[in-house]
């Protein structure tokens, strides 16, 4: 049996196409002492793997030219040689874009809660990284307090999407979205619930973001970077805080847009703070346990966009800078694993 | 007898130039119900003050057209119907450009210590606001810690200097200069003690910098933005953080440059955070006992740069942008006022 990857032919520039990576298959991998073979069932297909695709630094080295994209996806043990992992276990973790993954020593699982009544796509999703760096960036990097006007780009995205209902749920004083297009923006407000959204490919973005925080912004959750990034700057209020969160609308960029209004952090007091969900992976379990119950109580609706197909994950990488995609991207690589 | 004062008679575009100032005869004021009439001796020349010109939000309303330029300033008492003063107390606050200002409620002065031994342009330097705005910038701001590799722009000005003598002081790891220009570099070191000095008008900044902080820069105190700012951001190290206090080079600019690399702070968990020295105001005491202090034994060298008559103060203001003032630029007004 083989075991089918994708992997890095050469760098893209601009977004990935047909010479970016290679469908091949490799040998299944052999499961070592402490280790697990792991069934791949989803792929989370997230901006950052852009990022890695790139020979630049990052907060991870990029994937070498030949190895397998690097991503996080979940699946099923059906062999295990680790006292961490028991045959039957749904794990979470790098299983990168492959049919097969092995659970190591240097390459650690999570294993996932069977019984929340939550299925598989919805616990990658809301609890996966989107969620859990949603819950942190808001929470902790952007020191979110009761009556913040909250701003937050990438609004429809499953990332944005729960900061903002997360502020919601917590008492903020009015939480503004900002997404792209007509349909996008009504979702984020029907669906999502947020008092408002701002259409980033209308003009005049920074007057539109004025009218809707005649008062500032206290709090920007930034997934987008950019224009829309030097737009919220000219915005904010006094001691308003920035979360630096991704920057989806550079991660394609040959020409990267540059910020002019940084200055506007002197005159309000402001900051601008870059964070990684995985500095906050002491502290999962409590975002776990809160986000579940969000979930299950209706606080916060969420959305998956189901890909299938391993050999469509390059496709499902680019919906994300398109903007087709409706929420959470997955791939399914294995439909029979499933969380309960 | 008349009060000489220069009034913005129109906004600037870039640079100021004569049209953008008049100097004109007014009434002397009158010191009224617990006012004080002071004789300004020095006006501090501050970058500040070309933003103030604008009509632009800013941390201070824009000066009206046909207003007194708003500028600190230090003078004598002369007249007193307040408490809080007394004749021939040397004093300083916002004086504005002219030769006789008030102090009211609402436009306090501090009053100056004597017997320190130190002449009041040192002390309009170094325990004024410039001297402060590094203290606190560094200290506070940037959580200044032992060990951390400083960078500092603007390194040979009143505040980039003082930034670099403090953190040298204090233990820094390493102390890293920018400036224009191979005299200003020199100073830097020589006279100012910085380890090294990387001139900003040379090509490569972002690899030269690299040079000079191969393990990436913990605290950057910018004083400059634009391209300066951006080539810094290539190069933080984790959890840096960015001090920022001015943007000198975008003040005239009619057109700004932007900044590229603020994705950094996601990948280094890095923060950008301003500040204005009057929300120090407070804490001012403390931290001229340990400037006096330091400049008394030596551990901080400083220049002032003295410009005389008034009427100069345009062409000193102008001075800054050019480069071609050294140390801290002071217009005189009326030399016989003095500390001691």
């Amino acid at each position: 049996m083989a075991n089918r990857q994708i992997t890095l032919a050469q760098r893209p520039t601009g977004m990935v196409d047909q010479s970016t990576t290679s469908l091949i298959d490799s040998p299944m991998p052999v499961c070592g002492p402490d280790e697990a073979l792991i069934k791949v069932g989803l792929l989370s297909i997230d901006p950052t793997i852009r990022t890695w695709m790139n020979d630049a630094p990052g907060y991870l080295p990029p994937i070498g030219i030949g190895d397998v994209i690097r991503s996080g996806g979940s699946g099923v043990v059906v062999e295990s040689n680790s006292e961490r992992y028991h045959v039957g276990d749904v794990v979470n973790g790098m299983t990168g874009w492959q049919e097969w993954a092995i659970a190591s020593e240097s390459n650690k699982f999570t294993v996932l809660p069977k019984g929340l009544g939550l299925d598989l796509a919805t616990v990658m999703n809301v609890l996966g990284a989107t969620g859990l760096t949603a819950y942190f960036g808001l929470l902790d990097v952007g020191a979110f307090k009761e009556g913040d006007v909250v701003v937050v780009s990438g609004a429809a995205g499953a990332t944005g999407s729960v900061v903002g209902q997360i502020a919601r749920a917590r008492g903020a004083g009015k939480v503004v979205g900002i997404a792209g297009g007509e349909e996008k923006c009504s979702e984020v407000v029907e669906k999502y619930g947020f008092d408002e959204c701002v259409d980033y490919r209308e003009a005049r973005l920074t007057q539109r973001l004025r009218e809707a925080c005649p008062k500032g912004i206290d709090l920007y959750f930034d997934n987008v970077g950019g224009d829309v990034l030097d737009a919220t700057l000219a915005n904010i209020a006094m001691h308003s805080r920035i979360v630096m969160c991704g920057a989806i609308s550079q991660y394609n960029a040959t020409e990267r847009g540059g910020v002019t209004n940084t200055s506007m952090l002197i005159m309000r007091r402001g900051q601008m703070k870059g964070f990684i969900v995985f500095d906050f992976a002491h502290r999962y379990a409590e975002a776990h346990v809160e986000l579940a119950a969000m979930v299950l109580d209706g606080r916060i609706k969420h959305q998956e966009h189901l890909v299938p197909g391993l050999e469509h994950a390059p496709d499902a990488l680019n919906l994300l800078f398109t903007g087709g995609n409706h929420g959470k991207t997955l791939v399914v690589v294995d439909e029979s694993v499933q969380l309960d």
